[in-house]
């Protein structure tokens, strides 16, 4: 047992914040994060809302001696903003783009444009200290839809699909990896049903509940009051900041990992009177290592609260399936009232036409505007039918898979 | 070596062209498709375009005997289509909806709102004969995007990402499988860029190439012109038929795989009139066994072909690449002169609301319409902008992976 030497993995995640045109000081922190990127010299870097392929070539440029092996994951209309710079070579990339996202007509949140995502990473580590056998790590970068609101929370729903997703994705792609990692913005407090769902249902382990040591701000939060960019209104309920960006991992086959140590910066860069982003980022200093024998991964103990996340989980998908199909059915009824009143006009102008009304009943302008107004509310209408029928088909899938989950559980505890 | 007994694996596959007051005699076909599936016992049955939910119910309470464990796959605004039955418990499920899928407004295709996906089962035989251990099958089924035209297939860069993402899709999540399936509408032709593709970056070989023995269609063919279903004139240059429907497989880790036995249907179903579907169903027997050894998947001979496959795909992706690019140029162009026009209507209208103009310049109905037709261009050039920017974005993403590929390739021969 414990023969080989083990190997310090040093993994730094960010969301960066970088819309360009709307994020405030944009080049300026950039350049911060690929200074203390190529200063301190981590093994994996995970970076989230890179969101111009712009920012990202000049970050490889620059970290091109320190990190050799770097990708962006292309998705959606604007991207998945998602990027990977690492020390290993990177063998292999896999982008999964969640089912759900919001709603394209939510301009003011833009979510469904961005096309969040997981992206895959296959890494390998050649170093000599593995008795010359490889080491893979699976290293998935992600960011889920955002809560705008924790009190009516609309998109609980699809926040719980894309935890689900990500946590299939991780299950079905990670078997033949030796440490799984996965660092991003997660859009979700610890004791959210989410984060619990993804950590049953994948046996991930947090790094801030795990560390031997932490340096950083209170509790690991990462969007704190102290930073001059969070909105402060919105963090009134948490005077020291909520705790959304996260490093989870887990060994599986014959390694241990262990978290030596975790932070996070703390607002304002040293020396400079700005913060990287908006959020903190996340350091954690993992301690992997060979075991003699192959340890599985201890799954048992935590099944019978399994079962209870997944049900609860599995409710909130019940309540926005409900919801979707409500508005399913009334953006299908607001297209049939459109194209009868189409219908309508058309009998109207066709008994004109034939002369069976005596002269001119409507004013032609008016007359247009009616057609044209119905014609738009038929398009917008049906457009949104089709999505919110999607949107249903997913949620009823996501609950059916739950369902089996839970029978499985239940099944073989 | 060979000291245990093998499994013969029955595995069906069929297209069942079952699309809701479209295809001809459906219910009847549907029927017929369960009392074959009923009778035969096979031990993995893979449907496509099941479309309607009804249908996929039908059968699941017929087949509730022989199939005791079956999985639909919702997706898109009509659904994927995709069902799977077998007689293994299925332990887990995942649905990988292809990133490009044709255009939302080639109505007449209707790709596009079907959400083409692959669907991957998790299936588990508790068979006495591998010694108690278990044997895992790991057999997505999958439908490519259509080919609509073979001299001008406008659709070939949207398949080949589709064929790559299947491809990447396999790779990576089959990697703890003992035995890797493929059964599907591959809408391609054997020796067809993205059949060489999947084949040589998965190494899933052919049951029809392999088999043994083989019965049906000659050349294996499962569109044929002597089914009544089939449209004549599209199967012109192929007086034999064309292969589009395939069985293909792997083994992974310890275990082998061989095609004892290939069937197709030959069109009419015996004591009919009609066939089970316009795509001929394949039917494999499967002969599994487990090796002394590990046997690792031979893909040094295919690599130095592999490297011009990939590289062919890739052109064909940079060929689509370009076309998406200058559609999203036009359609942008469109948008900002629509947008234009609507500007110059606002000043006209202003100017004569102002009083500047002299008297009334437009006849107020034309006036009225013009700005209506502006709007309507608008949104629509917005739309398909924004699209065509999303398909950039993917062939960009195919692009990249397919060139990484290739390095690691000429890399590591």
């Amino acid at each position: 047992m414990e023969e080989d030497p083990a190997l310090l993995l040093r993994v730094f995640d960010l969301n960066c914040w970088a819309i360009r045109y709307l994020s405030k000081r944009r080049q300026e922190r950039v350049r911060l994060i690929g200074d203390v990127l190529r200063r301190e010299g981590f093994d994996l870097v995970l970076l989230q809302e890179v969101w111009s392929e712009r920012d990202y070539s000049d970050l490889k440029v620059k970290l091109r001696g320190c990190y050799p092996f770097s990708h962006y994951f292309r998705s959606g209309v604007i991207g998945s903003g998602l990027c990977v710079f690492s020390r290993f070579p990177i063998l292999d990339t896999l982008l999964y783009q969640y089912s759900l996202n919001g709603y394209p007509y939510m301009l003011q949140h833009g979510d469904w444009f961005c096309g969040k995502s997981v992206g895959l990473v296959g890494a390998l580590d050649r170093g000599r200290c593995w008795h010359g056998s490889h080491n893979r790590f699976a290293p998935p970068s992600c960011q889920l839809h955002a809560e705008y609101c924790r009190e009516k929370d609309a998109y609980l729903p699809h926040r719980l699909v894309q935890a689900w997703e990500l946590a299939q994705f991780i299950r079905h792609t990670s078997k033949a990896a030796d440490v799984v990692l996965l660092g991003g913005d997660l859009n979700m407090h610890p004791e959210d049903v989410g984060i619990r769902l993804l950590r049953g249902w994948t046996g991930l382990r947090d790094a801030f509940a795990e560390a031997a040591r932490f340096e950083g701000c209170e509790d690991g939060c990462t969007l704190v009051p102290n930073n001059c960019f969070t909105v402060k209104t919105e963090l009134l309920p948490f005077p020291l900041g909520i705790r959304i960006d996260y490093i989870l991992y887990k060994a599986i086959s014959s390694f241990t990992v262990k978290c030596e140590e975790l932070k996070t910066t703390t607002g304002t860069v040293p020396g400079m009177d700005i913060p990287f982003s908006d959020h903190e980022a996340v350091m954690a200093t993992l301690h992997v290592r060979r075991q003699g024998c192959a340890a599985g991964a201890n799954l048992g103990t935590v099944e019978p609260t399994l079962v209870d996340v997944v049900t609860e989980a599995r409710t909130e998908v019940g309540v926005g399936l409900r919801a979707a199909q409500r508005q399913r059915y009334s953006t299908g009824r607001m297209a049939v009232l459109a194209l009868l009143l189409l219908l309508l006009q058309a009998a109207a102008a066709l008994g004109v036409l034939a002369g069976l009304a005596a002269g001119q009943p409507f004013p032609k302008l008016s007359f247009a505007l009616l057609t044209f107004l119905a014609v738009g509310v038929l398009l917008l209408a049906t457009g949104l039918h089709l999505f919110h029928t999607m949107e249903v088909k997913m949620l009823q899938g996501t609950e059916e898979q739950m369902r089996m989950a839970l029978r499985a559980l239940q099944e073989h505890p």
